[in-house]
């Protein structure tokens, strides 16, 4: 892929190489993530930051990488539209706006719609989530972050044994993380969930089309044992007919430490896409295991500001020119209170 | 008029010199709207984007219009405010909100409103619409795309024919229009409407002062013969008693490729303030219409970036310094992706 | 205190060297908030302003005031979070939006949820509101405003007198004042209010300790008599049962010219915290005293982008690099229009 000029909509449109591509621009983005440097490259940039449906926390990581960047963010945090209540078409929606920025971040609720959005768009396009479809960039921090917890193990993605945990029928993430470790050899998953909330077909086939071995379980113990990574996510509620049959699951997979000592592997990785469930009848990750070095779920939160950063360097052609613009940070930084 | 530290409240306050000046710095700040370069001229000033009412497009054209230029934005979103809802006076709010930046640009429900903030502001107000009176900047863009539009034909404003289209009686954009034209000699107008949704007489009683000519028809094919520009508007449903009401005159006027190719010169170009009614039901302008080249619907809206720009170098007095800081683009622009 | 990397959560927090300390850097604030000179001390970074309730004016003015310094600024304006509602806890929130930041500033609508969220944060975390708790910012700005309003008069903080007016049961602004002048000498108080309005025990005993001499009325007119300031506040009305409790005390001190002139030492300043309740029933200070130059309100409000600024520089340890960025400003400087 050309990642200069293109729309970024679906995790489809990556092949292996792009991954690695956009992982070693990454890679030198990470001491201006992390304040050792400031960059300009993107002075003069505007980014027009546009949620139709509210998601603070992927809008403002979005917004922050601009800004990390040198850009400008101009937003749209509504959930609804005056325009569209008007009967604007999405097309003229597209065509306006993309006059207003140099790249657009898109989440919209229709399914679809980001797609349909970018057909019309002037300027490239960020599918920040559209429904239940998409939200590639959540996938690629995801990747990336296994890729460095397991790094400093000596391992690589290939290879890579994974357990996923909780909806995975429901769960967007678990879907696209399951399309993309397709693209690496000899990974092998475990798929723990209750019956119901099994992955669906389309996704067991392709881990079959694609040599991924996998296993189901019902079973938190079991599924856990000799595994590099244990990715919990979320009962999506929402996703259900009534709230009672979404509370059957809740809690039903709850890990604790007594459970990861006794079933994991030293220094077995727990990531999630965040927000977590801590109330009491969820309690998908317990706060006892706060203080284990293993509990990647920040890092991964914060790899999403540098994957979000490579992405813009790489579509707005600029990655070659970071360094150009460098300069030493002159406040003090105290990221760690 | 002098531009610098006045506020910008209504389209009355032009003279011709005035549109001339203004239009003048704006094709100087074409290249910049169009990233072909960028400058920083307003790098350290603050604008308050201070919309009181939700209008997307012209909150994120104003504010994008400030970053072209280097300045900071600070936004106001909402649709009430708390401070007002406590008793404060809109000359209070005036007096706190002008404290925090150099320019103010004001959207407010209420007729008159942005005039009384004005009032007690210590810096310069845009109005961005108050109510059904005044939004000065959209009559300036208009213009300035008629003026764009018909100047490829060898035209300019004197000597212009054009067909009002739609809801002549309740559009503001159209009022606007006819006031600023009426500045200009020779001006033909052909105002094609409904009856019941006819230009108020207190506009055809400023035509006729103006000696700008004028007819009435209910007939579209009728009205667009014969002139350089069609300025369709949509049925401001929102304004009328019942949405019964409003029903009645939707689609009526509905112009599309057959009746355009049957009766219009050629290169007769489409505007239109946006956003416009797509639905089956309205169709203002049919989608058949969407490769014309004449159709200047979106050109027109990215002109809305280069007034804003114009208005905003004016209005701060930095209007001879932009090249100053000119800069070439590092990123790659994909305006046409 | 060492200001750099501090979390200001409480105006208990400072000691009188600290005050001395941060208005000092405050005063070499004023040219660059006047804009006189413009300054990119913070240029590169990053305040992520988190409202999680709706004050428009102290958002932008926290704004306002990074941008100053030449920072970037993300904000969160949205009532409702998305995540909590998913069973989030604060302390996720913090550690994931502090990943996104260089500061934060939080309003939050629970007493003692800023403290909370900054035990997680990473990065320092300025408290803008947590329910009726604490406020330090405004306290802050009001010590400002009175030491520079009376300094003109050759007098200083200590030996001041000073009416507080109104709800001073409720008012958060005046229980913060209270303690922080408890840190200077021979302070005189006329605390005047109506009885069931009167300052809670908790803080008379403090005033005791603290050697501050004070008296109570419920007399306007006595009570604003040989004083250096008055400082006139809001009746909370949404702290009362009812609103019927809370409209028998609007209107009782209502100040206006006429006792202001009956009764004041010459050149006694008014202060208020805004917003002030103009309504005819409420009328905290008349219309007719709009034209005093002892009137300070805005001033008031004015010195909260100082006290910000002198804040930020403080926290993020750049205090002594402000000049080295220092630049003139370019544009029409119109801040008495």
């Amino acid at each position: 892929m050309d990642f200069s000029g293109s729309h970024i909509l679906s995790i489809d449109q990556f092949e292996r190489s792009d991954i690695e591509k956009l992982f070693s621009v990454a890679e030198g983005l990470e001491s201006y993530a992390n304040k050792q440097k400031i960059t300009k490259v993107l002075d003069g940039a505007i980014l027009g930051n546009m949620f139709f449906e509210p998601s603070t926390r992927t809008r403002i990581s979005f917004g922050a990488s601009f800004n990390l960047l040198g850009g400008s963010v101009r937003e749209i945090t509504e959930a609804g539209s005056s325009s569209l209540a008007k009967g604007e078409s999405l097309a003229d929606t597209a065509q306006v706006l993309s006059g207003y920025s140099d790249i657009i971040v898109l989440r919209h609720p229709e399914e679809g719609s980001v797609q349909r959005f970018a057909e019309s768009s002037r300027v490239p396009v960020i599918n920040a989530g559209d429904g239940s479809n998409e939200h590639p960039s959540q996938a690629l921090l995801d990747l990336y972050t296994i890729r460095e917890e397991i790094k400093q193990k000596g391992k690589n993605i290939d290879g890579l044994k994974i357990a996923l945990v909780g909806d995975l029928k429901y769960g967007r993430a678990v879907h696209s993380l399951c399309k993309i470790v397709s693209l690496y050899d000899d990974v092998e998953i475990k798929l723990i969930s209750p019956p119901e909330l099994k992955l669906p077909k389309s996704y067991t086939d392709l881990l079959i089309t694609s040599n991924v071995s996998f296993s189901e379980t019902e079973n938190l113990e079991d599924g856990i044992k000799n595994v590099d990574i244990i990715y919990v996510t979320r009962v999506q509620e929402e996703r259900f007919q009534s709230n009672q049959d979404a509370k059957k699951y809740k809690g039903l997979l709850s890990l604790n430490k007594e459970i990861y000592t006794a079933n994991c592997e030293p220094n077995t990785v727990i990531m999630h896409p965040l927000p977590r469930d801590s109330r009491k009848d969820a309690n998908e990750l317990d706060s006892d295991l706060y203080g284990n070095p293993n509990l990647a779920i920040f890092r991964q939160a914060d790899n999403g500001v540098i994957i979000r950063m490579a992405l813009f360097a790489l579509v707005l052609g600029v990655e070659g020119q970071i360094e150009k613009t460098a300069r030493e940070v002159n406040w003090h930084v105290s990221r760690d209170l």
